[in-house]
């Protein structure tokens, strides 16, 4: 088993998000990356997908989208040599721009039916191979120094010639946000499960009835980390569960299909995601990448300097 | 002596900016604004206007982009009564569009030939009033409670009946970035000067030969804060010295002649300006406001967990 292609979805459109988030495309705003460098969110991701050993990337967006996320990268690439002209990172970034518009697809989502609805648009350019499933308003630093949150998911997926979604140890009052799930921990690997029970966004009630999974912490459970390595044959299972119109297709009912037909298992990656979709999850994720890379102490002087400059303000 | 009306000036593309700026409109960027609500940059300046009086505003920008921002304006109004119906805050949200986008006039700069340029592109709209000047990249905290930075510098200008600049003592390692002057302390108001000279961006040799102004402390020059209040009389004397082609029509040149020709003061506004164009700005501004307002608590408890959680990595 071999994963060389990735689906990013960023179709979603108001959803869940701030209302001005409408305004700007989101997957573009400018997040200064691990290595120093201001680039589109969207780019960040991808080169997480890149660095993890994936060659082909679908976008799948909403209608009209690929153009503007085209255009958009073109014109980066347009200022990185004009602007920049002579300076060696500016030519690297721009290489890398290059790269990225070379290995980009998008397949357009035409109706908001659900994430699992997403998803499947992307069947014609996964053609029956496993891939790798990312959100485009998801942020990973990882934990594991060279290895990406992604290649540790892969790893895993390869070794295991199966599906892995990654999870995250969550505490009890934010599983609601979340698709959870539970199963049998393998004894030989810390940290993999083989999948047993997934309910997408439970009550706690229900949760503590039916997700809990021993050996976590009390009060914690497994949440979807928003990463996952799939077989083809969730499309076969997605299809079956497509609603005819106004519906809403989780990803999470068709796994829990694909746990019961399948091999399927969910992984604790090492390291942390940020949702820059929430409230103040745009700063987090500056925060979080600025200090896990290059920039260390840039941000972290950033950080101080402002906030004793808003300590003084406050005393006065 | 009355200011109604302001013109921001947001034509510059690329000039000074990281190149991932340009893919996305820096104006529009989502910033979470002391009121606690996220907003485009755009929006933040101008109520900054609003807030301290201003009627009408007049953004100049790069060819095109006026439609850019008036359909950016008008998804952000669709979305805050579609995605978050019946909720009073974007209701009345919403009605500060509907009040900004009734409020918002444009200036198209056709070439980039300056800043002086950029603002005489708004003569038309400012039809011989003082008017206030802003910059479409520089977010301000004021220090005074209830007083907006521009409603300083407004209230200075309406009482001595002239034009007046915000200025900042700035350090001797940062003036070569800035339009620095130096003029006479007016003695009955702190902080208040009769401008004499200005030079753009001065040599520190210059400066310390040219630009001392006593009372500073040592080491610290008057440098321009972003904000002015200008009679009309800056168009006459920004025609005098307009190039032809390919010039480049500082306003601080223009600023000095002035200063010889009318009574021009310089301001020391209690606040804190944030270039958002430079590397690391979006994240010290979105700190900064956050601290400065309703968010307080929440723009804390982020960095701080967002500081531990990136200490246990690098402990680990």
């Amino acid at each position: 088993m071999k994963i060389k292609k990735a689906v990013i979805t960023a179709a979603a459109r108001g959803e869940r998000l701030y209302p001005v988030a409408d305004t700007v495309q989101k997957a573009m705003l400018p997040v200064i990356d691990t290595d120093g460098l201001y680039k589109p969110v969207l780019q960040i991701i991808a080169e997480e997908a890149f660095l993890s050993g994936i060659e082909e990337i679908c976008v799948v967006c909403a209608p009209g989208d690929e153009q503007r996320y085209t255009e958009a990268f073109q014109s980066l690439h347009t200022n990185l040599l004009q602007s920049y002209k002579g300076i060696d990172w500016a030519k690297e970034e721009a290489e890398k721009i290059d790269h990225l518009l070379s290995r980009l697809h998008f397949a357009e989502q035409k109706e908001p039916l659900g994430y699992g609805h997403a998803v499947h648009c992307a069947k014609g350019f996964v053609n029956n191979e496993p891939f790798l499933l990312l959100l485009g308003d998801y942020l990973y630093v990882s934990n594991m120094p060279g290895k990406r949150c992604a290649q540790q998911l892969i790893d895993l997926a390869v070794q295991e010639n199966c599906s892995v979604s990654a999870v995250n140890p969550t505490v009890e009052h934010l599983i609601g946000k979340y698709g959870t799930l539970t199963g049998k921990h393998i004894s030989n690997v810390p940290g993999v499960y083989l999948v047993e029970k997934l309910i997408e966004k439970p009550s706690l009630s229900i949760a503590e009835l039916e997700l809990q999974t021993p050996g976590l912490r009390i009060g914690y459970y497994l949440c979807f980390f928003g990463m996952h390595v799939l077989t083809p044959l969730i499309f076969q299972i997605l299809e079956k569960n497509m609603p005819h119109s106004n519906g809403n297709l989780t990803l999470t009912a068709s796994l829990q299909e694909l746990s019961r037909q399948d091999k399927y298992l969910a992984q604790e990656v090492k390291g942390s995601r940020y949702d820059i979709s929430k409230k103040f999850g745009l700063l987090q994720a500056q925060i979080a990448l600025g200090l896990a890379g290059q920039a260390h102490n840039q941000t972290l002087t950033t950080i101080v300097e402002t906030l004793a400059e808003a300590n003084t303000r406050a005393i006065k």
